[in-house]
């Protein structure tokens, strides 16, 4: 007969059964209604009926940035209007004044964690300042919380590659250092240079067998001839389900029928949109681009850093706030909202084996909802939850029971 | 020598001092940086630094509406765009098969106490199928829980005066019966016949001597033709500091210079904007409107119920709303959106004596927050909430302390 490590009894799941939960060596090796008969059972854990949810996945955030665990570093206005180059500069002043990568990054892992977030995809800046020292910092906190949350890199190139000589060198030593993408930035907006900018990151994805993650602000039918562009060479690549384009604002700025033919060219090409739902600023049309097939998925970008002062890490929120600036209220669309930072995301992070199912790995939210919706949008606080089958936090707070 | 009933020491303001406040008969006497001497003491509580804020104040609710306490209802999708006309017949199908306010206004309250919440403005159905059962009943429910909450009830027309015969006799009856204001609902929009509804409601304010706030979904010019109405008629009628048009959707809508106009009729006139910040509509300009010198505050608004299925109470994270669409990232800027749930909320509802300070009721949240900006976006949860210098609310559960 079967030994298992624990035994989660009396799991409601989001489809509505009663179930247990048998993990073994982190998996989940059973899902059953009934009641079975295991050879030995190293603990039994009974959820007394608390909803039991996969794993959050955050599909962007910059562990680098956040000022969580720090201290307070007030906002400066912009100029004259919100300006990428700006920001970046902004930013450099405030991050040399700030706490190392290890301790930030370390506060922002903890407090995702605390929330239900067991994978991560984060970007990290690469630039010729910084160099592959912010990589190698978040290459650490990744191993030194890896029992928490996994975490996929992105080599970012928050500073531009063609204006910025010797960064597409740095993005290329990246992934070899580590890195599990390559990223890019407003090929035309910051580089001024959509196919120079395009052929880097493309070439080393290609070369280096990496998928895409690139951050794109250009808004109106600037920002839609760059997405046709990366879909077209993601096509001609064949990089389809591995290519993200971040933000993507212009989606959510041009008319719906130029959003509808784009929409169609993403499906085909395998290039899913990430959309953190901003709050004063257009985003991708959900439903339209999900509709025609795209894989839209969520994530909470910045956490109190020096793009803006907002963000608790808690996907549940986050899904709140996709589908309230969405105008979601049916159930099918609140669920919806909930797949984008569970289902959508993993996808999008090509992560295989997702879900309470078995086979795939024990992460798991466990809460006080009677379904994903009321989850939604009542985000109830107290939640334990488990990372590869082990208790990793409870009610907001880091645990870390034994293995 | 004074005797007092509490003495909260070594609380944190938000000016940054740390001070003794002494409560007695459920009011601050003193606050006092240096310890004072007082005859009698009937209990000592040390706050141990946490910031103290004042108790929290919702500007709009509706108490009789929500379904938190309830099963869950799902939503149904508008048929052909949002109209105001098929919700309210979607909702009176809702609220039909769901329990008695008595039960769902405590539930709701409960949970907006449980988050901070210590005053609250509730918009009552007046229409003729309910007649005054909603307000009776709300009314009871305002007594059972004065000790945690105080409410200001407005009498709203939920199904139109002028198209709606007998409702202006039944909004003057609810005013009678205890209502504190008078309410509108989209003059033009739902009644086609706006100085018809504004006579009415205008009429019984100058009767009754009571406060108006105006439900104004109206869009575009179409809404600015009825704000300037209102405007003018406040100012006729020396109503100023008594109105409130509440979402006043149209601000949003126009261009930067009518809504600069129309801010400086709405500074003149002392009339106030109500705003939640919807997340798919557009809202007013809150900057523009308050550096015109016109007060904008906050509420949630609707909570789970039938027009939409977000909302927790929180008036902090309405707060972090408010700013995260507005697109506030400076200090400045995020001590504004808590202004707008404190201190301008109270100056909409008319209250006198609000705040940390002496000789104001002793209604305030305690939280571990290093400052307002930062309770606004990361809305710390574990809060202790006083109601006249009476404990009723602990990391969300209400506790009722003894007198």
């Amino acid at each position: 007969m079967t030994t298992i490590d624990r035994l989660f009894r009396n799991a409601r799941l989001a489809d509505g059964r009663t179930v247990d939960i048998a993990v073994k060596d982190g998996c989940i090796v059973a899902i059953a209604s009934a009641p079975k008969t295991y050879g030995s059972v190293g603990e039994t854990i009974d959820l007394g009926r608390r909803l039991v949810l996969p794993g959050l996945v955050d599909g962007h955030i910059h562990l680098d940035k956040g000022f969580v665990g720090d201290d307070w570093k007030p906002h400066r206005p912009c100029t004259a209007g919100f300006n990428v180059r700006e920001r970046v500069l902004f930013e450099k002043q405030a991050l040399a004044e700030a706490k190392p990568i290890s301790v930030r990054a370390a506060a922002l892992i903890d407090l995702c964690v605390s929330h239900g977030t067991t994978q991560m995809r984060s970007h990290v800046d690469i630039d010729t300042q910084v160099r592959l020292r912010n990589l190698e910092q978040v290459l650490a906190a990744r191993d030194a919380h890896r029992d928490k949350v996994s975490v996929q890199i992105v080599a970012f190139p928050q500073s531009g590659i063609v204006t910025s000589p010797g960064t597409a060198e740095l993005l290329d030593e990246a992934v070899r250092a580590g890195a599990d993408l390559v990223g890019g930035l407003d090929p035309a907006g910051y580089d001024g240079d959509v196919d120079g900018h395009l052929d880097v990151i493309f070439g080393i994805a290609n070369r280096r067998g990496v998928g895409i993650d690139i951050h794109l602000h250009d808004g109106g039918l600037l920002g839609i001839s760059e997405i046709e562009k990366i879909a077209h060479r993601t096509k001609a690549l064949g990089l389809g389900g591995k290519v993200t384009i971040s933000h993507a604002y212009a989606l959510g700025e041009v008319a719906r029928d130029v959003a509808q033919r784009i929409a169609q060219l993403l499906a085909e090409a395998g290039v899913a949109i990430l959309t953190n739902a901003p709050g004063a600023h257009a985003f991708p049309p959900v439903l339209l681009l999900r509709d025609a097939g795209v894989n839209v998925f969520a994530g909470n970008d910045n956490i109190r850093d020096s793009w803006w002062p907002y963000g608790d890490g808690d996907l549940f929120e986050r899904a709140m706030i996709v589908g309230y600036r969405s105008g979601f209220s049916t159930d099918a669309d609140l669920a919806t909202a909930f797949d984008m930072v569970t289902t959508d995301a993993a996808r999008a992070l090509g992560l295989s084996g997702y879900g309470v199912i078995e086979g795939a790995p024990a992460d798991f939210v466990v809460l006080d909802a009677r379904h994903v919706q009321e989850a939604v949008v009542a985000r109830p606080k107290p939640r334990d939850v488990y990372k590869r089958g082990r208790l990793v936090a409870r009610n907001g707070a880091i645990i870390m029971a034994p293995r």
